[in-house]
């Protein structure tokens, strides 16, 4: 939650970063002017094209997950901010191979309306779109920037795993349909202890007490459940298990976990909170098959974590562990 | 800079961490009672062991870069505090198939002191060790913990590149010069925004006014060369670039550049200063052969980052290219 920040003009910010993300990785293609980040090697003739995007300030999510076995292109909207129409028209074309393009949308209200403006469009030059929501928050039914539940971590599982169903060939209907089987068997819950601080306003995004932290916190900070009193980790840990068993019940299918650093959490403190939530986990009935561990939907300097699960089965583990290439998730390519 | 952490007693973070390390890594065998953390399948038989270690709080170096291509141990001390000659000797058999192992040591005084102790008692039960000292930071000549440069971001190169050469069936000895040629090509820099803070002590390791930066600081919050006003981006990137290229002339061979954040900036900031940084050593003359950008030597939730770059040649591009996989650092296997 630092006020100081390495940036020049706060209006600059995202353009800025995206000519730095260029200048790092030669195998994604940014164009600064629509400013959406895809594959280099995007369309791939025959696939079903993956695209996602949100505001910025949850990197590495979207564009940290551009490659191969993932997203084809991502549309980051300024810091917090919805992508606009036309930007995430000019990513769906730039992604689309004849096959088809799924929108991966967060559910924020929008996100949700300017996704949709861009899938009309879309569909007016003869492109298919098929839009899946992510709303895996279990946190609030609806929250200042949403109707219903918020978008947050198991973005991250739906673009994995339907990205690499479509990178094996799969059809638009049947790639749009494990997106929301992911989304559908995941839920989550996070812990702010801090605000992150927003480039433009420079100072945190809401105030929190030295002892106090947010309890179900949003990504771009907004409101939980409740505020609390800080706590030692174990009751933290038992704090979000209960809020995520009480959502979904979790015996019996094996479970993908991640958890998520918000940005401003050290990762010894995110390996300490993996083991004490993988122990409540195990104590609750559920099997651990796989896990995730680090930074990857922030909220910019946000110290807090968050924890997702994902009710997986055979099929959804293999494409969990199928090859990705992207700069923020890599194994098997 | 969080005075709010996910810990239970301050004594046990680094413990619990490990234990959750453990829980999430199958692939890592962590040992609870000795404190280090190895391959699975170390020892590797007829391969030279790599082990490195040091002060927690920097994550993921050092345990996160243990596996193939990289190390074969690695041996976390308390917070900010040397590992013990026990537990050094412990890594270091853990390593040890009988062809030698190699100290990668980051010039600490307790480091040094420790790791020399752990050689010697392995030199008594017949191990044959070659200590490696990284000194890369150019910042200041002689500090708090430190007699010559401090050992930082470069250490990273270091384990990655000589970690390939022991992986393909380099012998001790070429290992150690592989090692030290890294080191000796290698420059950093770092600049922090705000202090880390400590689990024990709950507040910052030092006093920055809210328009003040430590130019030269060390990954343990040392001081470095001068306070100074925040600036904005592009003025930081002069300064940090300034510092490496007047260290070390960067014209002609391909570096091998990290951008490297101290824990608590936003990975928006990173890009946003690659792109920068990237600019001013094109216009220095360098070649930029290949980058990496993001969390990788920490402290803490240090506000910060840190420049190395690396001269580097086709074997050791070729080395750095070679397959690795770790829990932090891990591509092309």
């Amino acid at each position: 939650m630092s006020m100081k920040k390495f940036i020049n003009d706060p209006a600059d910010v995202v353009r800025e970063a995206l000519a730095g993300l260029a200048a790092a990785h030669p195998e994604l293609r940014v164009d600064l002017d629509e400013q959406y980040v895809a594959r280099a090697d995007a369309p791939r003739p025959g696939k079903v094209g993956l695209i996602s995007g949100g505001g910025s300030g949850h990197e590495p999510l979207h564009a940290g997950f551009v490659g191969l076995g993932m997203l084809d292109a991502a549309v980051p909207g300024e810091i917090f901010t919805a992508p606009v129409p036309d930007q995430i028209l000019a990513a769906t074309k730039a992604a689309d191979a004849g096959a088809g393009v799924v929108h991966i949308v967060k559910n924020y209200t929008g996100d949700v309306m300017n996704f949709q403006l861009a899938a009309e469009l879309a569909d007016e030059e003869g492109l298919r779109v098929e839009a899946v929501l992510v709303d895996d928050d279990v946190a609030v039914e609806d929250s200042t920037w949403t109707a219903g539940r918020r978008g947050t971590g198991a973005t991250l599982l739906v673009e994995k795993i339907a990205g690499a169903h479509a990178e094996e060939g799969a059809d638009l209907a049947a790639v749009a349909a494990t997106a929301r089987t992911v989304n559908d068997r995941s839920a989550s819950f996070a812990v702010a202890l801090t605000a992150g601080t927003t480039p433009a306003s420079g100072k945190p995004g809401f105030d929190l007490a030295a002892d106090e932290i947010e309890v179900g916190v949003g990504i771009h900070g907004e409101p939980g459940r409740r505020r609390e009193k800080l706590r030692p980790a174990k009751e933290l840990a038992e704090l979000i298990v209960d809020a995520v068993v009480s959502a979904k019940p979790l015996a019996g299918e094996p479970l993908i976990v991640l958890v998520n650093g918000l940005g401003g959490t050290p990762q010894i403190e995110l390996y300490l909170m993996y083991a004490e939530i993988a122990r409540l986990l195990t104590a609750a009935g559920a099997t651990i098959a796989r896990s995730l561990v680090g930074n990857y939907v922030t909220s910019l300097d946000m110290a807090g974590l968050s924890l997702t699960v994902c009710r997986a089965d055979d099929e959804l583990l293999r494409l969990w562990d199928a090859p990705v290439r992207t700069p923020a998730l890599r194994w098997g390519a």
